[in-house]
Order: C-alpha cells, then structure tokens, then sequence
C-alpha cells in the first residue's frame, strides 16, 4: 500500500478531539491553502472558507449542532461557505481577475464569460445554491486529504443548524451561507472510533468496469 | 511550498489529453482508492464509480457531453453516481455489515442506524438526491487530489447530459444515477490552458478569521 492511501486508511471522522494538541500554523495553513486551490464548477470559486478562532463563539456555534463536541475541542474550526447567490457581476469581476493574471485581454474571454453567465442564469435561484454548495464539497475533500497526508485529525459535519450558524456568524450580511464544517485538530486517544475498523465496501461492490 | 501544495498548483482541469500516454494500472487503481476511501455523510457511500473501458460507448458518452474531447482522448474515464434512492434497507445493511467488520452486535448500532433512518426520511426524495449526489462531489475530490499527488493529470467536469449518460451506461436499471465525470490521463504538450496561470482568489479574499 503507498503512502498516499495508507494515510487515507489512517484518517477517520474524529469524534473526539485532545483539547491539549494544537495543529502548527504550518500545516493548518497548508490544509486551508488546499482548499483555496481545490477546482469548482468554470473555476468560479463560489465560497469562503470561515475559520473561528474566538471561544465565545465556538460556544455558541456547538450549541447550534446538538453540542458536539468537536466545535470547541479541535484546535482549529473551519466553517466552509457559499455565496448567497451568484451573478454575471461577480462572473466579470472574476473574468476581469484571470485576464489581468494571464496578461490578456478581457476580451479573449468573452465566449467563456457568456457560457458561465449563460449557465447561471438557466438555473433558478434554488439551483444555483446547491450547485455553489456542491462546488464547497470539493474543498472539503481536498482539505480532509491534505489533513490525512500530514496526519492531522478532522471530522467533517454537515449535522449542524445552518440558519443558526449563518446568523452567529454574520454571514447573511457578507453574502454567504454556511455550507459544511471541518474541525482540525488531533484525536483523543480514548476516542472509540479511533480504533474501530473502517467500514468501506469492498472494490466488487463500489466500482463497475463497463 | 511544501510538496503537496506543489502538486495541488500543478493540477488543472485539463482540455487535451496526450492520447499516446497511458496511465499504468497502479496508479490508476490508487486514484480509484482514494475514491472508494473518501468520507461521505455518516459513512453511507450513497455512490458508485463506473469505469468506462468500452471506446464505442465512449464515443456515445462523448457525444452526450458536447464532443468534448477529454471523454474519448483520456487514459481512463470514470463516471462518478450516486444512488437513485436510500432507504431504510440499505442503512440496515450497511450496519450489518460495519457490525460485522468490527465484530459487535448489530444492536449496538441501533442508535447510529435509528439517527440515519430519521435523517434519510426527514428528506423528501429530491433532496435525498441532492445531499447524496453532494457525497459524490467529496469523492471526486479525493480522486483529484490523488491524481495530482501522483502527478497524474485529470479533468472533473458536470458539463454532460446526465440523462443520456444515464441511459448509455444502462444505470436506471442499477439504481444510479451519473452525477460527475472524471477523466484522467496526461496532459497534451500543446494544450493551452497547462501553461496558463491558475486563477484562483487570493487568501485575503476566500480566507475570514473570526
């Protein structure tokens, strides 16, 4: 078994967090910085990455997801968002940016321009909020697999009150919503999962060759 | 930058694949892994990962995909589904079996499988599609990130007529349904976007403290 998916073996969604370990800024940097390159639907990047550092509001964000305990006991917090909506303002802002970075006209992107705000604009405002939230998916895998490479713990949660975590954190006002989160940290070693085989089905079951 | 980082800026989605070059099986297979290893909500793995070999049904997908290219011209092609529906027998059966693997009693999993049920039936049937299908978007991001590590190149892409996958690949009738595209292979020397400069937000502006 190589490196890459012996550690991905080794990682587990840690339920309990050893208060007492803290994840180097080194490494959390690095499992925030893959989540800035992970891909997204055009490369649209419809999210910001939210990470909560104050107790007080950790206290109430735990409160908001049936008080588990991972909110407040990983030594970092990452509340992954979308945007609130999405439009051909944004699109161009985003356009304008790849042109400038690629030292081209905006005008060499104007087909693919039209195709996303054609895209945008066949969905309705519902659709395009799971598709932006879909889009958030992505960085949570590649933040899990960066943890799992540097054999730093997390638990991804989507068993929390969104509305509530929206409004603790302010982020109505920003033009986001709350899509996942991520704890980070290190397990406990009496954490009962830690030891517990993982449950995967086998390759017969998940993959078909056709 | 360490090495991960590395990798992840060396990644892009790629248009033109070399179509002399082929992916060896072992890493593929480890692409493949990391796949059936990603996590997904409360371990269910509502998803399949169809690997498509057959070059005439190849062509057929391609033309249900706007002829674009990556379809026919990569290594390999893998078609990420999620299932047509959950249900309380498959959460059983998934406790069976994660009972077995860790040798206890299926009764000690009566609380999980009962928080499962309550959560799948708490859903109408279009967003237990939804939330299945965002599963699936975890797992493609295992398999790029891995891909990347292995300097092997990938193209995810949702830019296909699912319903016409769906049929061409027969999956109605296995009880999937196509959500995601991944085609995997090596980048062509020549295509454009390999040299062009990731775009990608800065950390000031997808990266909050709190």
């Amino acid at each position: 078994m190589n490196d890459i998916i012996k550690h991905l073996e080794w990682r587990y969604a840690t339920k309990e967090f050893d208060t007492t370990k803290v994840v180097s800024e080194d490494a959390f940097n690095t499992i925030l910085e893959s989540a800035r390159l992970a891909p997204s639907s055009y490369g649209l990047q419809p999210w910001k990455f939210v990470v909560v550092k104050n107790p007080d509001i950790r206290a109430k964000l735990k409160a908001a997801a049936w008080n588990q305990g991972q909110i407040t006991d990983a030594s970092h917090l990452v509340v992954l968002c979308r945007r609130s909506d999405i439009d051909e303002a944004y699109v161009t802002s985003y356009v304008a940016q790849t042109a400038a970075l690629r030292s081209i006209g905006v005008e060499v992107l104007d087909g693919y321009k039209n195709m996303m705000v054609g895209a945008i604009n066949g969905k309705s405002k519902d659709e395009r909020a799971t598709w932006m939230a879909k889009q958030v998916y992505i960085a949570l895998g590649f933040m899990l697999h960066t943890a799992a490479q540097l054999e730093v713990d997390a638990c991804p949660m989507e068993g929390f009150d969104a509305k509530q975590f929206d409004e603790i954190l302010g982020l109505e006002a920003k033009g986001l919503n709350s899509v996942l989160v991520c704890a980070i940290g290190y397990r406990k070693d009496t954490d009962m999962m830690a030891q517990a085989a993982k449950s995967r089905f086998s390759k017969e079951e998940v993959i078909e060759v056709i």
